[in-house]
């Protein structure tokens, strides 16, 4: 029998989704699970976007440019512009997902072997993505009780070596919701540039931040252009995540045009998406106006409760629709499973994301999970509940 | 500035794409194009596809399985038993297109340095995908006078190494059309067990054999189950390229979980092209008897055409909707931008694909050209005039 390859032996398995079977027992079992595990939003596609698909006027269902549709990219810059990322329709690649954005971007700029710098606890799949072009990943941590902040830029310069070509970011960020400040990212920029590294950041939480906090790019800060690839999705910002459609900013001619020889290899990202994709950009305002005034009293709702609990800390984030939480328990992996098999409260119980999954130091986030905010309050009023509940009775609580 | 990867450097472009500017410039001058350098078929895709994506049901376009719905891959597991695949849902990932299910299953097989075999002249982005992967890409010569057939496995035993992880066939062949016999993939088979090798099997143009000949998979090949991945879309099927759904197919588990691992770091497939591809499944037989008599008349107009020209040769393909014929040439890459930039005839001219973007070996291909047969017959033989007067005067023709 022939070998599987080490890449695929190294490939780390979902570490969100490896609950599942205990959650899909807990539900054979008759017990409600409250998912709070995925970042899978409840809140609507915007009716202009699912209009545009059921408004489809062609024959051929045919490959478009590699790069998309010179439509849908001119209706993306109007988009960025708006935000004032000054860029036109050859500093745009349409992808498939926010996902195939990260893999292009860090196959346009890191070989086997190189390292790129991921302030953890990091979005779980930067590690498979990293694995498929054999990187090694260093993270740098960065901690609860500062709320997630930056860690000081003096950390990040001990772990440059000359196998160092990028650094990620995630803002506002997944898992923990922190939204960068300027400050923040002036002083990457300042490091990225004197140690000549890419600075890769994942917008897919662009449009949630809370509290009238303002949303600043790398795209925003001069002299840093050659420098900044910006990943982003429509997954989050119209709740279309099963449309699969992202796309990869940069300034930088020679990243876009190498990035385009691996959009090229896959020819084309998907036809139907980018139509529906050009209309979503016109979802009035008012779309977001709710969607964040709803996300907002969730995370105001989860971050009440969970602080209220005997033994728990979570810290308010700026941003995204996460939040992760310290909790009085001995390892989040089993207290997670231990929810989903041995719990119930009221015939109810909660399912949560381990943070281990999040952070790739061996030993960290052992008494964190992430909670993502994407069921109504009731819902989550309920959860809490639960989760409270479970705490008092946890055979491996802590204090 | 930061230096683009290696891997970005060496990634080579498209080159089915780059005659492009040319073309455009040839519009430019008013002089018609007949583009027979594309596998972009003018089928009208099955109109039961197409109703499925305007009766879309859903508020939210949720991710779906990373894996596909369990729904479509019960709907594809029907269509691939009808043809002897014997297979269930757990055989299947659904994929974003034929060329994901290619980087998975590369990804999953091969680390970087191992080899791989290919035939050739064989499809460009083979060469794209490995370079992704740093797989080393060992191409056996298959020749035009033997209508393209699979070299003999003596050869391909030259080659084999202990990096040799894996054969990948296209079948029926893009870019020769040839359609493998039982004897050769019996041949392939006896070959990837003696060696314990994967054998990849690009099976995109499954649907079109013609003159009554039989298609065979290796999946029809007892024995050979834990080897074998077949790689399908459903883009030349029913005409919807620019849906970006395919398949990987697999008996052996260890690789269907390993590949399910790259599957979920990505997350999911399209949700509404699974939709329609699960009404893909029903579309009615007519539909390929009406494409399949289209597209083998339109062999016979290029083959014949062909034939006739002095100097020209050609074999009949047994599928697919590609031939590659030899011509009295210098060099096809000069030819193919010198028929769009310096000929015309009645104000027209037109697009063929070089070989030699089909081949690895150097120097090789470069008498022959590729010629997709995506328009209809009257235009065909517009084409086929225009050829037959470009090679008379053609300044580098060589006999």
């Amino acid at each position: 029998m022939p070998k599987i390859s080490q890449k695929g032996l190294r490939m780390p398995a979902s570490p969100i989704r490896k609950l599942t079977p205990f959650a899909d027992k807990a539900k054979l079992d008759g017990k409600k699970v409250y998912h709070l595990n995925i970042g899978q939003p409840d809140i609507e596609t915007p009716a202009g976007m699912l209009e545009a698909v059921k408004n489809i006027d062609f024959n051929i269902w045919a490959y478009t440019a590699s790069e998309g549709t010179l439509s849908y990219r001119k209706k993306l810059t109007e988009y960025y512009n708006k935000l004032g990322y000054s860029i036109d329709t050859q500093n745009l690649i349409v992808t498939t997902g926010g996902s195939e954005a990260i893999t292009i971007a860090m196959m346009t700029c890191l070989d086997a072997g190189d390292e790129v710098i991921i302030p953890e606890p990091f979005y779980a799949n930067y590690n498979g993505f990293a694995s498929q072009g054999d990187v090694v990943v260093k993270p740098i941590l960065s901690y609860i009780e500062n709320d997630f902040a930056l860690p000081p830029i003096s950390e990040f310069e001990k772990l440059i070596t000359d196998k160092t070509k990028a650094i990620i970011i995630c803002n506002p960020n997944n898992p923990t919701g922190y939204l960068y400040t300027r400050e923040e990212l002036e002083a990457l920029k300042t490091l990225c540039l004197k140690y000549d590294l890419y600075l890769l950041c994942d917008e897919a939480y662009r449009e949630f931040c809370y509290d009238g906090r303002e949303f600043i790019s790398p795209m925003h800060l001069e002299g840093l252009e050659n420098n900044v690839i910006v990943l982003d999705t429509v997954s989050k910002r119209y709740s279309a995540c099963g449309a699969r459609l992202g796309c990869l900013i940069t300034k930088n001619k020679e990243v876009w045009t190498t990035a385009l020889k691996f959009a090229q290899a896959r020819l084309s990202p998907g036809m139907v998406e980018q139509i529906a994709g050009e209309a979503a950009v016109d979802t009035p305002n008012s779309y977001f106006e709710m969607v964040n005034a709803e996300y907002r009293s969730r995370r105001d709702t989860l971050v009440t409760a969970l602080n209220n609990m005997e033994g728990v800390y979570c810290p308010t984030p700026g941003g995204a629709f996460y939040i992760v939480a310290r909790l009085p328990i001995d390892n989040a992996d089993k207290f997670c499973q231990w929810l989903l098999e041995s719990f119930e409260y009221n015939n109810q119980t909660v399912m949560l994301a381990p943070a281990t999954g999040f952070y790739s130091t061996p030993g960290t986030g052992l008494n964190e999970v992430r909670l993502a905010y994407v069921l109504n309050n009731d819902d989550l009023k309920e959860a809490m509940v639960c989760l409270e509940e479970a705490l008092k009775v946890y055979p491996g609580r802590t204090n």
